[in-house]
């Protein structure tokens, strides 16, 4: 056991729907150890969701500002809250401190608890980036399908059948494509995560959760991004 | 033979040095056939050179703009013209006419002239980048490695010695990766394409030339993006 | 805009039906640019159709025939136009200017248009060979499917019931792969494309346009095919 | 931030040197939250260290003793302790908690921090093994090498050239595979882990800290091994 | 035509039941030629059947035992009996002569013979150990599906039903998986290898008979492990 | 043991250098059992040796007719001995016994001992070739690199220098590969094979003794080439 480590995480949801922000800042609270400290953002300009690659295109620089800022503030890593994870790599070129997005961390994740995961996500259009990630991320192997509810994300807190088209189709991931591990796909989900793993009888992954534990797993160890070669921070250079 | 097609293809040249977006220029008109009218452009805001994954996420927003106000403008298709192809897929959403990155189109074209293709890039941090474009469009197996020639981008077009470095690095491709094949990895390198073709005795791929012809290929079919699902106009949203 | 560039490309239909031979030079015709001038010709030896490895075999040599023949009448450029692709490495071999497959060019095409395409091809036992060539060039991870109608190639031109035959089962694609590009399997089907598109709603690929608009496109470029190692002219060998 | 949430972890060495299992209890110990109770401990027979695929078949059968006595014991999680990661799969399933091996986690931890990792490893003959996983948890297009310093397992308490020697391997690592972050092949170079990070200048990540911080992580997320299928209890049989 | 070689093989069932080492013995002797002599043992302890990670890790020791013991009595070579190919690697580092697993052999065998085989096996939980070794060797392209019929190891001789279950079990995969070759998942399968094959008119492909005539053609060829490195003999240690 | 079979495979040379056959005849006969009748033949017609695809193409044509007249002469399986395994899998539709070529056979024999192989092939512009035969077979992953030691096929039996060039390239192969395995890519090198294993300390494979051995093996289990679709006897159709 050591001694409680003092620790902020800054938390950057990259829409700008501010309810949503404050259920991820709940998720990501509720997973982290004593003295860490989460804070959770909005950008102050960007889309009020994402559910595109022009809506990931566009929110990833309200993002970046939100990084940009952090280093002034002092943050020692950083959670994306966005299933794209977007803008990933430019964020890990811009901190210092362990940049982490939900959807890795939740990929990965899965692969502790089972043989494949099956991840519920919100619009069908959203599947083909999802699957893009899983190949960059090394776990296309063990992911055993990409399913969508279609429910818009901002409807994710207002639809009262929200949970019940989730659990449905998780219960169809674990019927038909013999997954044994589900992965939420959009942050919007993480209150939902509990209750699901309930009802379901599998393990349940909230990226938030996974993302902001890794954060601190990686500060804790004294783990940065690399800064040999790629990571490096980004050429200066003029601008129109 | 056909009768010549009226045809408009808009490239753009993500980042705002204008002296680029001339050569970009120059290079797309000489490979199109007769009756196709290509137009050249940059960005109004945005980074000079695109070297980092920030300098991309920054950059895909100005190209996006370029992309939306061609729409009205009523071109055909359009050519992202910097070998990270940033938003490209966002571009597919946005645009009705089809649109091609010149990383996808060179690659994609080396496939058609030898076993396995070397990219000759700017500087080192950018081959994380085009090695996860070429997983991306399936043809890493190709790909016999990505070498960088260190001139930053905006150097090459003022440093007398870019023409000997590039074709240096292009030489140690054949002799040590086996390449049969070269692909340069930007579009300011364009101009130097024909060069090194005959001084290299291989075929050597200018990635604006390539996606023009392609764009212009896809036209002539009458092929545009699939509206069916992921290429879906994007969902019109709040933006805060 | 760019002067007319003359330019000979003969197209080989590798099987010996003739009346496949002229719906093939009304397709490659119709794609090209003003100034292209398209032969289309058949093998004077050599199987009817090409449905099993077997008859690939033997149309490979007739196919080869007209290469070599073409290297003496003077022309630009080749396309195989059989979906197997049959003996494309050997035709690259002897040719000095580009030979493109129409598996080859029709699939890669596909990536710049949609996530995933399935393939419409006349016979089952063909699919293995299908899925080959995908791996071979690559687009087997965005190749959803590969379908079979169940018509011989010979049939393609004589059963009334082939065009909807082929429309069923790329609705079924559509359906039930996720496809949002349908790639046709067999060069008989050319003429079917534009109507087939127009029903579907999604982009349809005719590889003959696509691997002739290729070759177009790669001869304005001045590309050829490699001469450093593999595709060197081969030995020169006794034969018994 | 939260309540701290009493927990403990058995950390399991598989291989019987005692002096081995107290460096890998330093370690585990010094990466924990306040409030996390570290176990380290050594089967009561087996090979003095593992290095070939006979020493991880002996050593697997003590490691799953040691499980089955945690169960007992009312362990919340477990850690195996040796870079082949032996026995894993069989201890899911007789575990209720979630188990991780340091291989697993100190590769995947590898993904949040740069590119590509190399793992430093003992002996050659252990390389062979160390791909095999990396090709399991999906790592392998991320692993630029594996490395060996040729030093024994028990030689690296007593071998006072151990530390210049790993780091000297580290360094050509990073000169030659393009590495951009370092992942210590085997648990008894644990104790090494901060200086070789201080000496190199990029992360160095030692596998029994990644391992233990990533069960801490699941853990409090309320996280547990996939009972649904493969990871099932094994079923109850007769012995011989 | 080479004079009868005198050879002497010995299959090893990893589990404990002597009645299904008994069919093993049958089958492998009916596979060989004149003068190869075959032995079939069990452990001496272990469990009585092997489906589960953790059967596997304890019955790998017995195996490994049994190699041990013919190294003295002299054995050209040696087959492991039982699907998951327990303890393999780890036999290759003991046994001077070839080793065989009845998994490997009969998955790269359904590669002469056919496009794709479906594996039969015996309980669900054991189909991602078959999916991991399929990966291991190579062959999981040709995988069209590994399906179980959920009858335990020891009932399989003991059930009246059995061939019934998995005739049914292999025709599903005749007609859902489009496999043109199946390979039975257990070795106490194969004495309804022959009935099987008459009955669905594809090749039936019996590890047991696989393994044993492949160890008797690496004899033959005077073929061994190579020990040049990963498989050399095990380093000696110390054992607690 | 069991009674000797009677069985007669054919060996075909797929170039027309006959003292090559002699030289595959002597290697298969020397490697298969009692009871084994081996004929080794050439074509008719076609080229003195293979070594592009062009010669590949004309090659199959005549080993296609050899199969044929096989057929009738009424033998129960088939060997194609060239590396490139020309026209194999159209041999496969054409024959009712099964075909093994050099190439997959030793490809495959070399999984079973050991962690890696390279191929020591003739001349590098059939590297291309036998990395794409690799990739088909599954075996890609455990190739450690494709070698040529620069002598033409015809120059292997009359070049006195031939032993010591193959030699001194399979040395570099272990040395610079990390190979464990020595694959030979040529039939005309079969009669090396015992003096190479006996100089490299590590096994060496001879593709016509791999295949014969497995063409005896599958005769003797009772398996063919599954006719269930692709290879079901190719249609009968027209030839011009």
């Amino acid at each position: 056991m050591t001694e409680a480590l003092q620790m902020k995480i800054k938390v950057i949801n990259p829409n700008t729907t501010l309810s949503m922000t404050a259920t991820i800042a709940a998720s990501a609270r509720a997973s982290v150890a004593p003295g860490t400290c989460v804070e959770a953002v909005s950008p102050t300009s960007g889309p009020e969701s994402i559910e595109s690659h022009y809506d990931e295109a566009l929110a990833a620089v309200g993002m970046l500002r939100e990084i940009e800022a952090g280093e002034v503030e002092g943050y020692d890593g950083y959670v994306i809250a966005c299933f794209g994870d977007p803008g990933l790599l430019a964020a890990r070129e811009v901190a210092r401190g362990p940049v982490v997005g939900i959807a890795e961390a939740s990929m990965r994740t899965a692969g502790y608890l089972g043989r494949s995961f099956t991840v519920v996500t919100t619009l069908a259009r959203t599947v083909g980036r999802a699957w893009d990630l899983a190949h960059e991320y090394g776990v296309a192997g063990a992911c055993s399908g990409i399913r969508s509810c279609e429910i818009p994300v901002v409807e994710l807190e207002r639809d009262p059948t929200a949970y019940t088209s989730i659990r449905d189709v998780a219960q169809e991931a674990l019927a038909c494509d013999g997954a044994d591990v589900i992965v939420l796909g959009c942050a919007g989900m993480s209150d939902l995560c509990a209750r699901l793993q309930a009802d379901l009888g599998v393990p349940v992954i909230d990226g938030v959760a996974a993302a902001t534990t890794q954060v601190e797993a990686l500060v804790r160890m004294g783990l940065r991004t690399s800064i040999r070669g790629e990571f490096a921070p980004p050429p200066a250079k003029l601008h129109r």
